[in-house]
């Protein structure tokens, strides 16, 4: 199939808040104003060549729906492999929670092993794409690994810093990857503080969530791909763990430009912002009606990522709330923890404890009777469990060599 | 497109020692001689039938090739999501060991991290299919966790037996899943006879490796994918990280049945078996010119997965590697860690350690000129690095929130 089409429609770069624009390629951090900058696409050309049909032959990476991406030509991509992430049934877990229709996004399965593959793919590329040769970011593991591993992949340097009670491995992933890592006794907002001072004491581009506009845009991809799995059927729920929020955004975002280009139709689904007990500032604002959230210092959660406690693109996360007629919910450590087993023994998948807090608001939420049994609900599990291993003592008895296996009580002996 | 044609072309079961043949659709281990079985398939019936064009628009899974898979129907799928693995270009890498035309294939984007996952669907799923409630194996962890977890979702309790120095996570994994599994103070071999006893004395059905003779026909799905991502041309050479050898095995299968269906042409890829120096049994019996390995006891490698002192399946490993004059190769624990070190630094990709000796090996074997400069070089990384974190003190300063970050002596400051 041959495409004479442009490669990209993206337009210019908008301010959400004050409404200001920029010019697109040229090197830009936060608007005039402070707030983040937002990618704009001509939707009325794209809509008038673009049709679901011509993206049956494109890999089935993320970077299939190019036209709403903000890359200007292919050259630019700096790619690990990023698979279309599978929607995995959860028939058992579903009918355990009374929703027979959930589903779940596995990220997990994205190089790195997170989500935040998609934000360093498209972020790195563009920063590639327009000059950047070291880039600094604050991070609680996960995106600071991805941003460290594609900008190594890209020949750019990348300086950051993390909490030091981030999970283990993205350290190493850091670390291998030859990036300037520190790790800071302190928040993702001390570590924050640290890379601004940085940037400002060298110049170097700011990769922080939202100091620059393109890392939400690989974001976004998550919700093109959920949207074409779906067949450009929109769900009726979607629920997701919720720090810096840039995910939700992001999903937010792509659904609202595939009903301009007229690939969906009917209302928005409902969008979930789920927080831990321990962290929960999008939630307090959500409760209070209020349009931007206060800074949480107390308290922690063993689902690291979520651990932000104020976010900047905070304003986005509750106008996509508002917008439509979604909601933000906090569960216990508890209840990340039993969903956690419960996922694994039920469907035989080990989510992140992000993802498994936002399978425990599902069931809350279906408890609650906020979301009815015969919806459809789409749950994002952000990560690999694999990336979060656990200390607790898990009960598994220890052989000598010559020692016989246990037989469980349910299995039968052979008569000998 | 609406396919009439049968959804498996699988006949019977036949021995590749003494060649006895038994029907499909029965459950079987080892033949009555104690060879592993393997699958054989009417490929002059599905030669008549199947183009690479029918392919086009079937999901982007390992599933995609059910008409030389196993399963009686597609009912039967046990999946989470088992999306075709990227063949990742490493041109910097590639060019650094003298070899630009290196690509590998990335198997730690499967569920649960590892290749293990298309041994564990395909296993599982059709063991399902065969009524299997329980089923026992030994692992060297990353089977065992995916056959756990896979068991989780079909229903069917796992007894695993592993050895406690397996990689801790995938410990954790077994354990969420609800698995009933012991570690042993000792070896596979050790965990392996542990199980061998376990299913004397329940008759639960024993998936050890090669023991039943599905597993291989997902590990094949390897070269299947592999075969159709470089347009169904062979590469020149194939690395494989072998233990058990099921994976190197497959992949030999996979390529000879395209060949009879005439979908590739031409000489099959050199096929290299890579084991550490302190592992080697293939290695040694490929260098004395043997037809089996022996066993294998002192040493051990941080690339745990290769820890098998003695395959079941030796022989049909070497007899891949004598058939397309191909070689088995040891590399050094001090090749394994710089080697995923410079991967991570080059390309940004964070290797199993198992997936770093195969890159060794290739640099050594084109340092010995065993490999030319233009050959199409193909490594199978058989797992996400994010499964072995290393203890091993990473160099990284720590500060107090409130100090500034080091700035490398590479960057400028800005004037002040």
């Amino acid at each position: 199939m041959s495409e004479s089409r442009p490669y990209r429609y993206a337009s210019h770069l908008a301010c959400p808040r004050c409404e200001a624009d920029y010019a697109l390629d040229s090197l830009r951090q936060l608007c005039a104003c402070g707030s983040p900058l937002l990618v704009r696409y001509d939707l009325t050309r794209l809509a008038a060549t673009w049709r679901p049909e011509q993206l049956a032959e494109r890999p089935w990476s993320l970077w299939r729906y190019h036209e709403l991406l903000p890359l200007a030509q292919p050259e630019a991509i700096v790619s690990l492999g990023e698979v279309v992430t599978p929607l995995v049934e959860l028939p058992r877990l579903g009918d355990d929670m009374r929703l027979p229709r959930l589903v779940m996004k596995d990220e997990g399965l994205l190089p790195t092993g997170s989500f935040k593959a998609r934000g360093a793919a498209v972020g790195i590329s563009r920063a590639r794409e327009l000059g950047v040769t070291h880039l600094a970011m604050p991070t609680n593991g996960n995106a600071g690994a991805a941003w460290a591993l594609y900008a190594a992949r890209a020949g750019i340097q990348a300086t950051i810093a993390m909490p030091e009670d981030a999970p283990y491995i993205t350290r190493q992933e850091c670390s291998l990857a030859g990036a300037h890592l520190s790790l800071v006794d302190g928040l993702i907002s001390d570590a924050g503080r640290q890379v601004a001072g940085f940037v400002a004491a060298t110049g170097v581009f700011d990769a922080s969530t939202l100091k620059e506009p393109y890392r939400i845009e690989g974001k976004k991809t998550m919700g093109l791909e959920l949207a074409e799995q779906l067949g450009w059927q929109l769900p009726d729920v979607i629920l997701y763990p919720t720090g810096g929020g840039v995910g939700l955004i992001g999903i937010y975002k792509a659904l609202q430009e595939l009903q301009a280009i007229g690939w969906v139709k009917g209302p928005l689904p409902r969008l979930v912002a789920v927080q831990a007990k321990g962290y929960a500032p999008i939630v307090r604002a959500w409760q209070e009606g209020a349009r931007e959230s206060r800074f949480w210092d107390q308290s922690r959660t063993r689902a690291f990522g979520i651990n932000v406690p104020k976010a900047l693109g905070d304003f986005l996360v509750l106008e996509a709330l508002y917008a439509t007629d979604g909601r933000a919910i906090a569960v216990s450590e508890a209840a990340i923890d039993w969903e956690q087993r419960r996922a694994a023994q039920l469907e035989g998948t080990f989510v992140c404890p992000e993802g498994a807090a936002v399978l425990a608001a599902a069931r809350e939420l279906s408890t609650l009777g906020e979301i009815p049994a015969d919806a459809r609900v789409v749950a994002l599990n952000t990560g690999a469990g694999i990336k979060y291993p656990d200390d607790r003592d898990l009960g598994v008895p220890r052989l000598a060599a010559d020692e016989a296996l246990p037989i469980p009580e349910s299995t039968t002996r052979r008569p000998s």
